[in-house]
C-alpha cells in the first residue's frame, strides 16, 4: 500500500529529557506540566480549542527506531504482541496521550499529565470528547492484572 | 521539522463505500460490522490482542486532500478551528476510532461500531484501556450543545 508522509505541526516540551524515567502513561504523570509549541502557521486552527478540558495528542515516537512484533512491555515479564501493547517500538511509531489543557497563549498550549519525552514531534491534536471516546471495556486482556502498576512504573531505554 | 513516513499495516473494510452517508463517530455506528485486514507479515504482532474488548484504530483519511485551518463541522454551522474538531481535512489527516473487537481469524479482525470508510489504510492498532484513556472531561467546548446529534448525523462529501 502507498506510503503516507506527514509533516509535524509542532513540538512537545516536557521535563523528561530522555525515555528512561518518563512515565509510561498520563495516569502516571498526574500534575506534570509541559507545553505544546505549534508552528505559527497553524495558529488559526487552534480557534475554539480552549473550550475543551482535555486534548488527544498524537505524536511520532522519534526515539524509536525499527520495530518488534513481540515486545516485553514495561508492565510485564512476558512477550506480548506489539499491537496488544502501548510500547513505542511499533511498525508505525505513533503515540497518543490524553492530556489536560490548562490554557493557550498564541501558539503555546500549556498542558498537564504529560507522559511524553521533550522534543517529540507533534502530528495532530483533537478535542477529547467522552461521548465519542469513552467505552465500557469489559476486557483488558493481559493488562488486567498489572494495569494499576502503570501509575508508578517509569520507562527505561528498552525500546530505543 | 523532519517529515515522517509511515507504511500502512493493513486496510479497513466497512459497508461505507464513500464518505457521504458514513457515521461521523463510532457512537453513530452502533452494531455496524467491519473487518481489519492486517498484512500477513504483521500477524505475530496480534498475539494477546483478542483479550481486549475494544481497540483504538489509527488510520489515514485517504480521501482527504489538503487541509483547512477553519472548518464547518458536520455538527455545526459555525467555522471552527480544525484542531477543535474531528474533521478529516487536517494538516496531517490522521483518524482515530475506538471499536469493539469481536474476534480474530489469522490476519482478519472482526470489529463493530465502525465509522470508517471502506478501503481506509490502517496505520496502527492499540488496545483500548479505560485506565489509560478515560478522563472526566469537565468541558467539551462548542460540542456541548450538539454532541448528542453525533449519533444521527451522517457525513457528506464536504471534506474531500
Amino acid at each position: 500500500m502507498e506510503q503516507v508522509t506527514y509533516s509535524p505541526i509542532g513540538v512537545i516540551r516536557s521535563p523528561f529529557k530522555e525515555t528512561a524515567g518518563t512515565p509510561i502513561q498520563p495516569t502516571g504523570a498526574g500534575g506534570i506540566r509541559g507545553t505544546i509549541e505549534i508552528d505559527q502557521q497553524f495558529i488559526p486552527g487552534l480557534k475554539d480549542l480552549e473550550g475543551f478540558s482535555h486534548l488527544i495528542v498524537i505524536y511520532h515516537f522519534h526515539l524509536s527506531h525499527g520495530y518488534s512484533l513481540l515486545v516485553k512491555p514495561f508492565l510485564d515479564e512476558s512477550l506480548r504482541g506489539v499491537f496488544a501493547t502501548r510500547a513505542p517500538r511499533r511498525p508505525n511509531p505513533i503515540g497518543i496521550s490524553v492530556v489536560r489543557l490548562i490554557g493557550i497563549e498564541q501558539n503555546i498550549l500549556h498542558i498537564e499529565d504529560v507522559d511524553i519525552v521533550d522534543g517529540t514531534p507533534l502530528l495532530d491534536l483533537k478535542p477529547y470528547v467522552p461521548q465519542f471516546d469513552h467505552r465500557q471495556a469489559e476486557r483488558i486482556g493481559w493488562l488486567d492484572e498489572v494495569v494499576d502498576k502503570a501509575k508508578d512504573v517509569r520507562a527505561d531505554a528498552r525500546f530505543e
